[in-house]
């Protein structure tokens, strides 16, 4: 019997081609999800993921529809990929998919997370999930510039050049931008899609602004503009968070998940 | 002309040998430091750490004195050495050591973080940093028991056994447990000193009272009993972090190390 299984997936990107598998046979997180479910119910799967992450995004709710030939129930399925899995990936929920549905059509919204580590010095424990930058940022500054991302909107400027997609309008929710100079900064995205690059190169431009490079009241003349070459540069992808796909039947929840105690809240350093 | 620098180290363990420079020549903090040093002040350094750490710890706020001949000026020291250390290892603040003060002897406190991962499944973006407990934990239980270790007391049974230190009577100014159980739980633990294993040994103990293994009331008379097989397991490296160092003059400031936002605190899984 053939079932339809929608996942949730959590990976470490650095180690990753990214999420789509490539001619070249690179490691990704599609191909080593697919090895994972052959090895699991001895068939040949179909996986098909909500989006494309770039290598080395990360992501802690991706969402995946594997179609395979299984009698394994969705919590078995669960186990069993994640003892088969290797330790930079990981299935966080399983069920049964809803009829019809399809994982990237059907995806109504996603929303990034893009980490910052402002300190003055590198910071070995952020390595792998914040991109560094070391000159003090205006965050005031960059949560003014924010909101004029928001809404229904061109985002050209935001394209990787040489992208061919020719509509280029979207709508975001919310844009958001919190943390201290010196400390941890986080922009947090929420769209119903997103162009090629299109996170990385805001927040690439959000960080103009926060080292006042680019006036903070500068975006929707940018917009306008629509000319990637008027836009900041592609902010590195070990900062991306891919951290949830919202359906119609909104985003997928998992019970075991709950927001942690800050990294270093009570660090008396601070 | 010689100088005392006092340095505060920030590293991930994942990779290290812990802190002490081996005879095998494994990798060590303290050999990476040292050769750092070497390079760029062009003279043999003396490296002394605040303490050890074993394989695997991590550390934000490790503390190191280095003597070595320079005109560096503290701020170029670091500015050096963290372009010559390797990635998962970086100086956080250096400055003059103040007129005859040790690493070791003039540590009046040590704080060190428990990190552990109470989800169903793997994490991976948790993996390098936290113990991955997946059956729910009591944590009220925990809390509950902690208070029973605060004070004067005889920790042998904390101590690693093989260990030859007699004197075990240590004070603990703090053990505090904070988190939910299905997510990230914490014990921080501060101290005036500490026998080898005894913080993983502390937290192995109290993680058998978050499973319901041992009475939340049982801590004082496991200490009475002084006795090593009756305390729990060591729980791993990879969850522990020493979190800072304090000497009279108080913990070391650093003034660009500032309480970052929850790691993921907006998750709309949560």
């Amino acid at each position: 019997m053939t079932t339809h299984f929608r996942l949730v997936l959590e990976y470490d990107g650095s180690e990753f081609a990214g999420w789509q598998v490539q001619a070249g046979g690179e490691r990704t997180v599609q191909g080593v999800l697919a090895e994972a479910v052959r090895r699991a119910c001895g068939a040949e799967p179909e996986v098909v993921g909500a989006g494309r992450t770039d290598a080395g995004v990360h992501a802690l709710g991706q969402v995946a529809g594997v179609r395979v030939e299984t009698r394994l129930a969705p919590p078995e399925l669960a186990r069993a990929l994640n003892a088969l899995l290797p330790p930079d990936v990981a299935v966080r929920a399983a069920e049964a998919a809803p009829a019809g549905w399809h994982p990237r059509f059907d995806a109504r919204a996603k929303r990034y997370r893009y980490a910052i580590w402002n300190g003055r010095a590198r910071s070995p424990v952020r390595a792998r999930f914040a991109y560094w930058v070391p000159r003090p940022l205006d965050v005031g500054a960059m949560a003014t510039a924010a909101p004029a991302l928001v809404g229904c909107r061109d985002f050209r400027c935001f394209q990787a050049s040489g992208s061919g997609v020719e509509q280029t309008v979207r709508t975001l929710a919310s844009v958001s931008v919190e943390g201290r100079a010196g400390g941890d900064v986080r922009v947090e995205v929420e769209g119903d899609g997103f162009l090629r690059h299109m996170v990385r190169n805001l927040v690439g431009t959000l960080l103009q602004v926060g080292l006042g490079e680019r006036p903070a009241d500068s975006l929707a003349g940018l917009l306008e503009a629509r000319d990637r070459r008027l836009a900041g540069p592609t902010a590195p992808a070990c900062g991306l968070t891919l951290v949830a796909v919202r359906y119609d039947e909104g985003f997928p929840r998992n019970p075991e998940e709950l927001p942690p105690p800050a990294l270093d809240a009570a660090d008396p350093l601070g």
